[in-house]
């Protein structure tokens, strides 16, 4: 299936935009998981099974793994989501950016490796960034627009001037997406969530991309206001992401059941958007 | 000791600015290697104590290795350089651009796991990205500028606005890590070796920062043009990468000779710039 009716069915058939990050952090876990030989995977199971309904997505963050040389867990993860949740969407944060016969190993490891349904890039080096991605048909790629970090607008946000237009960088990358790049229909931008105005933005110039929107809970996004600026503009390709303020609801052992109570908190708010 | 008398004291002892670009490959192993437990270890370590007295560097290329899951030949890799040639700097080429605590757990990676000496960096989410890698006082961290592939200058080539300045985004990106981010004196950018008029440009502005040139052989540079423009302004911290033409020039069971005959080529004429 194509990414974009992979994403379409499970966001109506969940009611929901909310993707669970998946990233685990040895000093986080619950103490019930100590010891335990993949201790990562466990931990993912057991939010995965709690949550599955109320969501549209998992995405695992690839640095908390290989920090730990933990890249079975996640392979444990990716198989886990293959097998049992197959219409959930995958997303593997990697925000790989290289070119040539490099990219080409990053697309093989994301897609052949880890089989995940998509991947976040780094589009600096350019368009050769993607185009070993691309090979792969059925799968998505989220490339990193306008983020909500502090220091997001370092770059971001000069503007740049090419022919008429004198545009925000991350306008410009996000038009060269829409316009140039997204032939395949299987592209997507990354949008931080505090940024509702650029999210406004992104969607009047392209009301088919899907927008990845990192920042709920601890990054402090507003998931009302979010919604609101999808709901005008009628689409529902929209990704809100949280990680910490679910998977870490609680450190007990209770930890799956409270992850379930906080994401149900988020699709309550999110169904009244269907 | 720090990262930049590292450099200076490895390219004067061995006159060199060779850095050999680790990327193995199954597909392109020499054939004596099959079957061998950790291939993509024993080919880098035939290579290193092949050519370890012609270079300043050793850069293992991240994305060849996660491919196929063989993290442990990248961990073995480090472990022998710094083992057996820990005078030689050492750089992970793994791209990485995050923020927050999930930069913190590339940090970790790149200098706990791996115990590079320095990493690669993509700076498009702004200074977040390299704050918690400064934490580590002696590694050494170059930024991605302006690099070498075709499309390169979808971005890095805008010309962008910021005060009265009006320059390209690479230009801007060089500035800023020199005039604002290497407080630590521990920054350095990568600058594709096709771009002489770049590299002068960025020289000019700044003779203290390290360039990682990627672009030799089978990327096309001119080594001479590249050392000339370094010699004309006496600086030596430029680390000129190669990685296929050293070690696939033979694919035999005299890969490891040919890729010294090879990494000889180059030295020969490097050591004419001291």
């Amino acid at each position: 299936m194509k990414f974009y009716s992979k994403l379409d069915h499970i966001t109506q058939k969940n009611k929901s935009f909310l993707c669970v990050g998946l990233d685990p952090d040895l000093k986080s876990l619950p103490e019930v998981l100590s010891g335990k030989k993949n201790p990562f995977f466990e931990f993912n199971r057991a939010i995965i099974d709690a949550t599955a309904d109320l969501v549209c997505a998992y995405k695992p963050q690839n640095a908390y793994y290989v920090a730990e040389g933990f890249e079975r867990d996640l392979e444990m993860t990716f198989e886990y989501l293959n097998d049992k949740y197959s219409n959930v969407v995958s997303i593997l944060d990697s925000k790989r950016g290289d070119i040539d016969s490099t990219a080409k190993q990053y697309a093989r490891e994301s897609f052949d490796r880890y089989r995940a349904d998509s991947v976040t890039l780094n589009a600096y080096m350019g368009k050769d960034v993607i185009t070993p991605f691309l090979e792969y048909e059925n799968k998505g790629l989220f490339l990193l627009c306008k983020t909500s970090n502090p220091h997001g607008g370092d770059f971001q946000d000069l503007r740049v001037k090419n022919g008429d237009a004198d545009e925000p960088l991350y306008q410009h990358l996000a038009r060269k997406v829409s316009k140039e790049w997204n032939q395949k229909s299987n592209l997507g931008l990354v949008v931080g969530g505090t940024y509702i105005d650029a999210l406004k933005q992104i969607r009047q110039m392209d009301t088919n991309l899907p927008l990845l929107i990192p920042g709920l809970g601890a990054q402090g996004g507003d998931l009302n206001q979010i919604l609101d600026t999808a709901r005008h503009l009628k689409n529902k390709r929209i990704i809100v992401t949280a990680s910490r303020s679910i998977i870490y609801a609680s450190k007990g052992a209770d930890f799956a059941s409270m992850a379930r109570q906080k994401a149900l908190d988020y699709h309550k708010v999110m169904k009244t958007f269907f």
